[in-house]
């Protein structure tokens, strides 16, 4: 396939046709925000575990409460104070009511709960201050179960509370929490190796001679990794030789996944689909997009979590580092969330309004970098000035890509375009 | 203020005027995103540093390519190759060109690059086969600084490259590391210890006695602590005694702002508005919202990073699953953002088509828990079942609290409600 310029679906398609789900592991509940279930739970316990009182108040027999009113109060002889986390010893009989505090089980012989505001109790806890109540005057009839939270109300014993394949979010580590849980089996995270390659890259925090850059890819890239829930493992720079790619490159073969950023366009020095065609399988595609046309992509003999001889997918991201962002987001992104388990991986769209003029030249899908704004519920995109793909800074003014689909010319001021959002911010929706 | 039922609006107000911006602190740059810029960034770099190529081919002078077609290429001496990262040590005079490779610099004398496709490379190399191209053939006439990117294009020296205020995403990493920088100052993450209290909670992980509930809110609030850029510390339980609470909450005194959760009605245990009371400044509230009525505010005497007395913001969440998450997105993420530097804390809201009804009985602003579909282009809620405080079930269906305000009783399937986001989800958009 080398060679042959292909669509965006078709190189994602191939390139998840080598992306696995990966395997199970079990983590604290609170590190499990944003990875997957590997299994269904189930509850062992009823929650609540008993008849609970919704209110504080008094646990009575509705009976008892017959033509209560304020001004002909039934009175009840007051037994047992009971609080939430204990059980009453005693039973509630005709004539007497328990004090009852939020969440305490309801108890024995009580079939409802009347509210403080529906009896005297404020009345009577001033003057025997400290001193328990042992009479209560009950002003409004109640009927069965009023103000009462039924045992497994929220979850029954043995029925299915989490789907395997739920993404976990904070509500999900709470109702595991309910279940007693501290730990929960997801699927693992993946661990993706970076690498950056170019004879012109120096290491951040080193000085800079004469021709050179600081390299950015790998640290925009790792950024991107963990964002989407991955783990980045950083292979520092290789230099423009099949030597010194290979070397860099063995310490990344026990990843999930290997992303190098250069080395894939059309220069002499351009080695990564050397190296991928000597040390795997290569795949090397010009996808029909701008930025991001060069992508190498293929399989690179490593090993698996268990030792085990397995192919690992290499995705060889261009060096432009704004094309790198992209094509990680196009490309990279599906990968790690297939890893992940996850189901779904399409980035959040917009329909906007264009406020400037974007022109594709060559039949490519464009992405130009824009910001997103809504002004009066219609959502406006305008252009970050200069769309060198050299320019990262334009990629950090903006929060979102124009689309210039393959077959338009030219999208101009006042036109509807669909927007790939980079950044799902407040301010925009 | 106690007992006085006041505003959501109010309340937030109230309560951000007790939460300050916090210090700043210097992070390695990957441990950035999500973080707020504490100063502005200036660029000691010209970014690129020279004048380089945008292509691989051959850089020349454009007056020696004056008339040169495919029918009559000019031909020019090839003195030297440079790739990117090195500097050449030859000069472009008339008649000679420099083979240059994709980012490396323009050699001096040279003002133009003739991409390969544009020379009869292709014909070349293959006869001298790894001998160097002495002579090449230029088939365009090309004008100057064609395929040159200039240096600064990206980032000129001295310019401010990232305002103080910025919120740090992948891009701006990589800007960052463009620059060279390995750390960054950023308004540090705030840390929020947390308290459960309640004589009916067990710790999860243990054997669960009758009568007793496992603690879930700890876990569904520190989850949410981390999701919004915070650091949580758990404090475990509290048993509702004045005692053990001020016990609990001494952990915590060097927090940025704790939060409790429960504690806060009207039983004769509720305890956090008495400790708050004697160990510091109350204010406690009722908040005309639902679920989430009771809300205890306050500080607490603590000490400040550098171990100077300060009073730290307590926040008293009530216990219940689904009012302490609520609460907690209403107001404790809107603390924590202030903490970290941030401008807005609005979650995204939509309008949605309402396909239950949603019933309002005493005049609070009702968040029910919704799933929020799009189908069609339009947005359409429906509501999670029981809608009982304590099921958080309910909460881990939802990604979106459909909003009642306060003067309307009801609404109706058909209505356009206003739906606060929980999760932005892909599917969503």
């Amino acid at each position: 396939m080398t060679g042959t310029m292909i669509s965006i679906e078709e190189a994602q398609e191939r390139l998840l046709g080598f992306v696995d789900v990966l395997g199970k592991e079990e983590v604290p509940i609170l590190d499990s925000p944003g990875q997957v279930l590997a299994e269904d739970v189930c509850s062992e316990i009823d929650v609540p575990p008993l008849d609970n009182s919704a209110m504080d108040g008094y646990a009575v027999r509705s009976g008892d409460t017959e033509g209560a009113s304020q001004g002909s109060p039934r009175l009840l002889r007051v037994i047992d104070t009971v609080a939430a986390g204990y059980v009453s010893g005693q039973k509630v009989t005709p004539g007497t009511a328990i004090r009852i505090m939020t969440g305490a089980p309801i108890p024995g012989g009580a079939d409802t709960v009347v509210q403080f505001e529906n009896t005297d109790e404020v009345q009577r806890r001033e003057p025997t201050a400290g001193k328990p109540i042992t009479e209560i005057g009950i002003l409004h009839e109640t009927e069965v179960g009023l103000n009462v939270r039924r045992a497994g109300e929220d979850i029954r014993k043995g029925t299915l509370v989490l789907a395997e394949g739920t993404v976990i979010r904070p509500a999900e580590v709470g109702v595991l929490a309910s279940l007693g849980k501290t730990h929960v089996a997801v699927i693992s995270r993946p661990v993706v190796a970076i690498l950056a390659t170019g004879d012109e890259l120096v290491e951040i925090g080193q000085p800079l001679p004469a021709g050179k850059i600081y390299n950015s890819n790998t640290y925009s890239v790792a950024a991107l990794v963990r964002r989407y829930g991955g783990i980045p493992r950083i292979l520092g720079i290789a230099l423009d030789t099949e030597d010194s790619l290979v070397e860099a490159l063995r310490q990344g073969l026990d990843a999930d996944m290997l992303i190098t950023c250069g080395g894939v366009s059309m220069g002499d020095y351009d080695v990564v689909k050397d190296v991928l065609a000597r040390e795997g399988e290569i795949n090397f595609w010009t996808v029909r997009m701008k930025p991001g046309k060069p992508l190498a992509f293929g399989t690179i003999k490593g090993r698996d979590r268990t030792g085990a001889s397995k192919g690992i997918p290499l995705l060889g991201l261009p060096g432009n580092p704004v094309s790198s962002m992209v094509t990680f987001e196009i490309f990279a992104r599906p990968a790690i969330f297939k890893m992940m388990g996850r189901k779904s991986w399409d980035k959040p769209a917009v329909e906007a309004v264009l406020e400037d003029t974007v022109t594709n030249r060559d039949g490519r899908r464009v992405f130009a970098r824009a910001i997103v704004e809504k002004r009066d519920g219609q959502y406006f995109a305008r252009i970050t000035g200069s769309q060198g793909s050299g320019v990262l800074t334009s990629m950090s003014l903006a929060n979102g890509l124009v689309i210039v689909p393959e077959d338009t010319a030219e999208k101009q001021a006042g036109d509807i375009v669909r927007v790939m959002m980079l950044d799902w911010n407040e301010e925009v929706v």
